[in-house]
């Protein structure tokens, strides 16, 4: 899979779209009905996805692309809830990616390229 | 908090840091231990990893900063077992995004947003 | 809690209507109609019991008697679907008790008193 | 699988353990270092455990005896942690039978047998 040209901002256009979704009619949006009934709601359905995607990956060790297909969007359903939890604690996709990034040293290879460079940091 | 400068490519950089790290020596790299210890291995933590994060979202809920903290601690530990799940099925990140960018119209945006720009309305 | 007059049967007596609920009519019985659809979807509902458990065990940590009740109500809610898990897959309570009577030595115990009572195996 | 002699008690008798270990010494005693460590260190492996309990129902769906041998393992284990957890809580094996009773009318059975055999109530 070749990486989508927007590919680099989907989590941050996401995390708008999920903040405006937060405000919206819970009538209307799944988003905002998901923070009108709470944390545990939201919860529940972070659990079932994990489950679903448990089962998912199972399903798609046989290698089918059907099943693979399906793997896809359960994990984009554990994704999503996740980041409908974070919102609903005022957090965010950025402060899992900064983690990520602190965790495996990949701004600290940035920062040492930049040294090993002799180049001002940008 | 803001997204830091290097935040667009994390997974991107992650991806391919669990693409190396697949072919290393299991006795030096956690990621190739869990490969090699296959599927249920990586599913276990996985499971285990929500578990977690459900725990921490309710601890959280009372606001307390280093609740919030252990909170993204979590949410990384999920995210990174799902991408070592998609890399053992020779998937990545790149097509839970696709997925996630598809459902959102993010692409959808950026297309109108191309076209209104330089073309007339369809 | 006391134990129920007819405690030491119930599991028994519920292994036999599941198993009696496993052949009816799938339109009227919420058992026969989890088998229809499958082991995925009874494993579906096992991972949803066990999320909602939980939860429900946290809110219940702080004492309060509607909390207490409703933790018990969700974890019948995950023993019930064990059970129907168990079923769809030709086993029953009674695999699970005898490894646990195995694994605590309570059969050691009575066997130990029939020792000590002089009495011959039954 | 036959009941064993003493099924019907299992569940009592390992309340009684249940409740004795979580008074024994953490260094000597599992059950005891679980309570020691804590609501959230119990419901963590309880997790564990579901996830593990879906994966091996999975993997005993080809219905292969060491794979249902397997799940009836790991079904223990869940049931096991689900007692710690209603133990730390100050419940037992005996709120969550006579809720099951209650729901499927067990008690009910019982009632109608009494009735029709002319008995008293005890």
């Amino acid at each position: 899979m070749s990486w989508p040209t927007d590919v680099n901002t989907v989590l941050q256009q996401l995390d708008r779209v999920l903040a405006q979704r937060r405000q919206a009619d819970p009538a209307h949006s799944y988003v905002a009905s998901l923070h009108q009934r709470g944390l545990n709601r939201i919860l529940e359905k972070l659990g079932e996805e994990c489950t679903e995607t448990l089962l998912a990956a199972k399903d798609a060790a046989g290698g089918a692309d059907d099943r693979r297909a399906a793997l896809v969007q359960e994990t984009a359903d554990l994704w999503f809830h996740s980041l409908v939890m974070l919102s609903h604690l005022e957090l965010s996709a950025a402060d899992v990616l900064a983690e990520l990034e602190r965790r495996f040293e990949l701004s600290g290879l940035a920062e040492k390229a930049r040294r090993r460079d002799n180049q001002p940091p940008a």
